[in-house]
């Protein structure tokens, strides 16, 4: 019998869960179950419901591959303030708990997506690469030897917390100042209070024409496109990979950000969108599971 | 008879040679030379007599580790405009035909410095770390596992490329925006002329009670401090380390970086200056030769 590893991903509304076979050629789950996490009624209800889930998706998984909002330090979740009790939850070892000795990995749902593109999307076969996620947040995940770095405390990557000029608020404050500038969530909520009525950021791409708005996108994309090259200047990779839910705007995102890496960067990387876009971080549970099985 | 190995660091203005015993317990060359470069003279002149004085030093070395300003990559130097013939130079395959079978290993002298931290230094035993020199110029280097992050062409921490603002200039119209904002020479350039008359780095720290010098070293300072703490955000390191030739002026200089590491960063990493500051790169030459022998 063929032996199937599973995947978790915790997002901000909803669960999803999957399961692959070990030899599994792809990225593509072989069962799939979507849960709301009902995030007002708590965090620990939401890991209870998800693992009830989880028993009835596959009894024995091989292996448990998890992915979260937040980022994991020392065996908990930091830097996820949006759900109630998911910042400090002992996530990992809630999993420890409920699955024994089947081994369970465990990393946030932006470097999971990096690890699902290392494995069978853009970044295959890369050394030195990074990955950007233009989602609701704002995040990337650090490549280096093939691997996603993780940085001493879970955090590297977080870029939704720097800070692109000396007025900007700080982590300090409550802020994620880049995040809140440039981000699908900062996008939609700008756009709302510039047009008077909710928009999402999607939909404000497509309203570039009306007044004031080909003015706000330029500046979050010159904001953005200048952090993406400065994180090249960094890092030096061989390769930029963009996924998250903005890609659907891709055609006005990547040659304002192929245009900043000409630029500024001395050996500018190759710049492709993500091969995972919807369910990246759930793909990439998968990825970081069947690198356990 | 204790075998040694040999240093050798070309400087924009002075190349360095060292040697020490394969044993060195610290990072203190055994002997020590300097030539000028007399760079005007052209580069390869500059590496006969480097090669002809290393001769003299150590006839048979045990190793070899060479840094140089630049970048190494794909066997040439780059990145280096300031010395006539530099850029572009193949310096590694002048260093095979010399030393023959002699393991030889070459890396710029900010990533030097930062392997010198590593092995004797503020760095030691330091798995996710950021070494910073600010000297004449401005760069620095990644360390991860332990080891420093070459990047994909060998400028991973070229961080005077870094453009801090949508009006910055940038690298492909022959600028290094943020080195030419808050480096040793960009402070001595602007000092000078607010002051009219010539005052170097080090200097302008010590008249920052007259007028203008002050709101000079402060917007220098604040661009500083939040560069290095979104340096510190992106790569989320256990450790920052600051060396170079500013670090005369730390006492002006590392309380602004420290508040602006707390206010930023999730987990703020621990802040010192580095252990080798004068002569770090050749220091950091013989670590890459100990490495090796």
């Amino acid at each position: 019998m063929t032996r199937h590893v599973l995947a978790i991903d915790f997002g901000g509304t909803k669960v999803a869960l999957g399961t692959a076979a070990v030899d599994a050629p792809d990225g593509r789950p072989h069962t799939m179950m979507r849960l709301p996490t009902q995030g007002a009624a708590g965090a620990l209800q939401v890991v209870e419901r998800t693992l009830t889930a989880a028993r009835e998706l596959l009894s024995t998984p091989a292996a448990v591959g998890v992915s979260t909002f937040g980022v994991v330090r020392d065996d908990v979740i930091r830097l996820a303030p949006n759900v109630p009790g998911w910042d400090g939850m002992a996530l990992p070892r809630l999993l420890r708990t409920e699955f024994g000795d089947t081994p369970v990995a465990i990393d946030n749902d932006v470097n999971a997506g990096a690890a699902a593109e290392l494995r069978w999307g853009a970044l295959r076969g890369v050394d030195v690469g990074l990955y950007v996620n233009l989602g609701t947040g704002l995040a990337a995940a650090l490549v280096a030897g093939g691997r996603v770095l993780p940085g001493a405390h879970g955090a590297a990557g977080e870029i939704g917390y720097l800070r692109d000029s000396a007025s900007a608020p700080a982590f300090a404050d409550g802020h994620a100042p880049l995040e809140e500038a440039v981000s699908g969530s900062a996008l939609a909520r700008r756009g709302s209070a510039l047009l008077g009525r909710e928009v999402t950021a999607a939909e404000l791409f497509d309203l570039h024409a009306e007044p004031g708005v080909g003015e706000l996108l330029d500046e979050a994309l010159d904001t953005l496109s200048r952090t993406i090259a400065n994180l090249c200047v960094t890092l030096d990779p061989q390769r930029v990979v963009i996924g998250g839910g903005l890609m659907g705007a891709a055609p006005h995102i990547l040659p304002r950000v192929a245009t900043a890496l000409t630029r500024s960067v001395p050996f500018p990387p190759h710049l492709t969108t993500a091969t995972f876009v919807d369910d990246a971080p759930l793909v990439g549970a998968l990825a970081l599971a069947l690198a356990l099985a």
